[in-house]
């Protein structure tokens, strides 16, 4: 029997106030608006950034309106469509996007950029293009976090936020594409153009940076310095392809000492994954002067940090990625090519399989250190 | 009468201490040692960062010993060659170079980087390569800012910090290609690639800035800000290419949102040429994100900046310029070619012609913002 154009009762984790555990409600969740499309999520990754937002929003994340549904990277299936939707249809494997793609605006025209901003101020403030969420719960709005909110077993989302992707691709694990792994594979292949035989330093090693190994690796990097005050993150990092690893707290220098001399004057490039100023300057002066670049992957909206100038007039070069500077729609689909193909790595960021009642394990393993990636069935 | 071979006696500027005007004396120069060439001084510009060396060290400078003979932005003759110089003859016209291009190491052979490290830690410090300085007085060494010391009749220098340029380019001209100017347009042209259509906003309108103007225009850009709170200096900016001037003490609020209004957004490509960490940050902010490039071109030696970290995340690049991106001994003589040709204004950057006794009004007009270059004939 279709669902299409009737409201979903389902189960959603919701995040009533921030520093509070989520739980588990019934939600409803109202059919798609125009260019709309509402899917039912089959798994979804459990991000920093989700854990952040709940938990640390003090620290680096702008205010969002609560209560929420957060969850932001993720797979599953078409359910119904809005008005004037072309691209999909019921039945479509999907990845839901929190950065659109809209293919009409200048940036998405821009081969120099993938920061399209369709329906940005809406779905960063957690609604869709009217103004208000799909999900309710309790006979209350619930917003809707970076405008997707995975954590529920059915989610609305703008069709430019959307993209189709093979029916044979399995969903709990190409939902990882939906974020963190595209994010750090992009920043060394994407935006850092890592280049072949260059040596490189991946500063942090949860999901982000062990994908960004893993990209230094697929560009051919000579040398991958991973970098972690973790040492349990050492294991994976060999296997994705660091050739060394380091513990900042093994060491009386400054992080940024040590990568100089093991490298006699710093790397080719520095990928910053872990989302804090103090280590974005340290990545920043690892960097070899004359050509050394900087790739900032790690998530900070709201905290500033210190560039020396002499060191950015030394020939380094400081810039960020955003989903890994892929163009979401077009490329994403590609990237589960690679993942069917064996190119792309990511049953090894699965740590932990929980279901959805058990979410809130799922964030105390990210926030312990003790996970790299909880998927999480909904269903 | 040859003099090759001789200790030359002349007069030059000599800086005894920090703080003081430069006093005429005459000096001996000894003559050039094994891969070093004695030019002949015929003038030299008289650059914000000799100013600066002198009577702002603690704001932006490293410590460099006293006493010294300062000036590194000028042209010449070669007098005599040392052992091993096979680039140069006696009679060569020529530009000493505080940014050298040996030609040989991994720098100058990679496309990405202008860096050239020979001799480096020496010149730095005011000495040739076997760490002495060819100029003395009073019987006492005088150092050599940067390798060059054009503040003096005669100097010498490295053979790779040196370049060689046609016989009829005026020398009182093409000195300026030996520092401010070739900085501020390589800035757009080389570091920046500034793009055609595109807007930019130029922060500090003295010779660097002016030249930063200079390249936007020759890129093409439809719309360049220059910015300066000296109003004096717009009149020159609009005749090197600015679209808009704009007097940042005209404003309450601060520059980026002015900029960030004029352009709807802000700017592709902000230059900024002051060398102030504050006014680093202000260029940064006035670039729209998705795409907006910085490039750092103003001298800051000890200072640090402020970078707000989703300033990156969103898209923006920061970047530094040394010597505006040129490979010094192959690229300067192509833009004395230019100048010639009248691709490159120069004539336009020069408000004062002095002899070398009064280069100390010099350093008033610099420092008061009365002048752009002020020409010192050594002759």
């Amino acid at each position: 029997m279709s669902t299409a154009g009737q409201v979903i009762k389902c189960k959603a984790a919701v995040a009533w106030e921030p520093g509070k555990p989520l739980t588990i409600e019934d939600v409803e969740v109202a059919p798609p608006k125009a260019r709309e499309v509402r899917i039912k999520v089959v798994a979804t990754g459990v991000c920093r950034t989700d854990w952040e937002h709940l938990y640390e929003r003090e620290k680096g994340m702008r205010f969002r309106p609560f209560p929420l549904v957060l969850g932001h990277e993720a797979a599953g299936v078409v359910e119904s469509i809005g008005p004037g939707v072309t691209a999909f249809s019921p039945g479509d494997q999907v990845i839901p996007l929190f950065l659109p793609q809209c293919q009409e605006c200048d940036r998405c025209q821009s081969l120099k950029t993938n920061h399209c901003r369709k329906n940005w101020a809406n779905t960063q403030a957690g609604v869709m293009a009217d103004g208000t969420s799909r999900i309710s719960c309790q006979d209350q709005q619930v917003f809707q976090f970076l405008g997707v909110s995975s954590f529920s077993q059915y989610t609305v989302v703008p069709d430019s936020s959307l993209t189709k992707i093979r029916s044979d691709a399995p969903l709990d694990k190409v939902c990882l594409l939906g974020c963190g792994v595209s994010t750090g594979y992009g920043a060394a292949l994407k935006t850092g153009k890592v280049e072949k035989d260059s040596t490189c330093a991946v500063f942090g090693l949860g999901a982000v940076g062990l994908a960004a190994v893993m990209g230094c690796k697929a560009a051919g990097a000579r040398r991958i310095i991973g970098i972690d005050i973790n040492p349990a993150k050492f294991e994976k990092a060999v296997t994705l392809g660091a050739t060394d690893c380091v513990n900042p707290t093994d060491h009386k220098k400054p992080i940024q000492e040590v990568v100089l001399e093991m490298t006699q004057g710093g790397v080719d490039f520095a990928l910053e994954c872990h989302g804090s100023p103090s280590v974005m300057t340290a990545a920043l002066e690892s960097t070899a002067d004359a050509w050394g670049l900087c790739v900032i992957a790690g998530w900070n909206e709201t905290e500033t940090m210190s560039v020396k100038v002499e060191k950015i007039l030394m020939g380094r070069t400081l810039k960020g990625t955003y989903f890994g500077g892929w163009k979401s729609v077009q490329d994403v689909p590609n990237l589960v090519d690679e993942y069917m193909a064996n190119k792309l790595q990511l049953d090894e960021f699965i740590t932990h399989k929980l279901p959805l009642n058990q979410i809130n394990k799922a964030f105390d393993l990210l926030s312990s250190g003790n996970s790299i990636r909880t998927v999480i069935s909904l269903w």
